[in-house]
């Protein structure tokens, strides 16, 4: 089989993971449109569902996409009893609402082929203090993740689910004591292999 | 050890789950304290937060609880490309947020080896078309479990995940296809092996 390039709408480009995963993805020769709040070719908040209506209207313009990649995505961190229903709100603004509409709105513009790639991580199923709402918000992704591939087939839905980066133990390290580290460049594979390979409803463990 | 009497506060207590597990904690020599929307002996909408508040206040007024249980929850069930942000939210009010908070705010009313038990449900881990909200929110809460169940201790919480119930196959047997289903008495028990055993942090699957 020979690969095909891929026109893919990298939503987080700016980030630390979205950078890594844009300069893999066209190290493979496909083609990345970046989204961002504040940075990126398309500037839209995709917290908000009705910027995600209009990103896809101007993303698609020319046409369906092939892939959608989210590496945005953020909730907050507090011991528990200290969270508010605000809080809980806004990791659900934030990491949940924002990525199962990004598929959602995304199956009329996506290839019948295509595919989405979503973002997770280690504490949906290894917690740590003052993580709840981004384990909540995981698991929640994760869970939607297996239920939507059963939806959209032959489109396809992963979630990549990554450890703390290597790259950033300096300033997490302390949060995830003896739980190892994941490179960058080993997550970024992790949505290579989501976009070209053929598996759905999969949550790939890094 | 001496099995001792607990008092015990019932979310969802008229509905067909809360039913069964307040019989089955009532065998068991507990006392039971049901609550409601529009039945039981204190009425409250556990989807809006400041209710919880109210309830906990008239709930606790005598004393701590030794525990809280959520046998409420309801999610919108429809085909993915159907649904729209304010199902979303509306699954996230109805069986996320009132659960966590039903532990967030229940914290300080609740005895010092006191336990919570919450519903989530087969849809998590096995998913079904239809059924992404439920999957959802069901992930959500799993994951949320493992993370709080590592802040709040010696105070416990646990989730039971059942399958459709055995009751429910005459009305939602075809969504179930070759799935089995578990008897409502058998999920009751679950609800007393968390009350009354010393685990925390566990998804009990049925």
């Amino acid at each position: 089989m020979t690969k095909r390039q891929q026109k893919i709408l990298l939503v987080g480009a700016g980030g630390t993971l979205g950078t890594a995963v844009g300069r893999a993805l066209r190290a493979r020769g496909h083609e990345v449109r970046t989204v961002g709040r504040s940075s990126g070719e398309l500037r839209f908040d995709v917290s908000d569902p009705t910027q995600i209506t209009a990103l896809y209207q101007k993303a698609a313009a020319d046409g369906p996409l092939d892939a959608v990649v989210c590496a945005a995505g953020s909730v907050p961190y507090k011991p528990l009893a200290e969270f508010s229903p605000d809080d809980w709100h806004s990791a659900f603004a934030g990491k949940i609402l924002c990525q199962v509409e990004l598929v959602r709105q995304g199956l009329p513009h996506l290839a019948d082929r295509g595919s989405f790639a979503l973002t997770t991580g280690i504490l949906g199923e290894q917690p740590i203090p003052t993580g709840a709402a981004a384990s909540l918000a995981n698991g929640a992704v994760e869970a939607f993740v297996r239920a939507a591939a059963i939806e959209i087939s032959p489109q396809r839905v992963n979630a990549i689910s990554p450890n703390v980066f290597t790259e950033s133990l300096g300033v997490y390290g302390d949060f995830f004591p003896g739980m190892g580290s994941v490179p960058l460049e080993r997550v970024a594979e992790a949505f290579v292999r989501s976009l070209e390979g053929a598996q759905t409803g999969q949550i790939y463990r890094l």
